[in-house]
């Protein structure tokens, strides 16, 4: 049992690096390194995908250029196996959609001196998710 | 690695028990026996608290009696230890304040047979928290 005491500092590190992948069309393929290629594990808006490439086909398919993106809270918390939990929740807005409140949770586990993202579940419309 | 093939269920049943437990004032003092009297993380509104007692702590301090709760989406995922992953979405309404939004993250971990909650981290007001 081997508690990062750094848990704070990862998961606040580990967000910015994400959405600076994810809100940018250029580097949004870059994710494909935070994932393992077979274990990783993404629930998008309730469906269920394993392994990078499927998560990568699921995220490369969303077609929006621009997003703005406001985060409003990063709780983490250290794992018994030296990971972090990691629960984010914010506003984002695509192109010239509406702003919709979001939440996402990621998992990291350590590998080889760094981390890979093994948990992530998102959800969008928090507000009346059905 | 071992991945419980029965997450989603145990992800919905441990939601059910919780919430049971949680939202009836004559039942929220038997919460102290899912969590692990000095392992276990909470995150409550930001606020961080480990081990059993003090979770209960807190629990114990939030005056409401009646709780009015809505679901709106539970997504799970396995977990290499075994464990679980689960995310709550909802509204509640205590006593006669209006209705929240709120998200809730569970970790379950397992314990001979059956699972611990080894973290739980909890939001309110999710669409406006700073």
């Amino acid at each position: 049992m081997t508690l990062n005491p750094q848990y704070e500092d990862v998961g606040k590190s580990f967000v910015t690096t994400y959405y600076g992948m994810f809100d940018d069309p250029n580097q949004r393929s870059q994710l494909v390194n935070l994932y393992n290629a077979e274990l990783s594990f993404m629930t998008f808006e309730g469906m269920q995908l394993q392994g990078a490439p499927k998560i990568m086909e699921k995220l490369q398919s969303l077609t929006f250029q621009k997003i703005n993106r406001i985060i409003t809270a990063v709780d983490s918390q250290p794992m018994f196996d030296g990971g972090v939990l990691i629960n984010v929740l914010g506003r984002l807005q695509s192109d010239d959609d509406p702003p919709h409140a979001f939440n996402q949770i990621f998992v990291l586990k350590p590998l080889g001196g760094s981390f890979f993202l093994a948990h992530d579940i998102f959800r969008l419309n928090i507000h009346d998710t059905a």
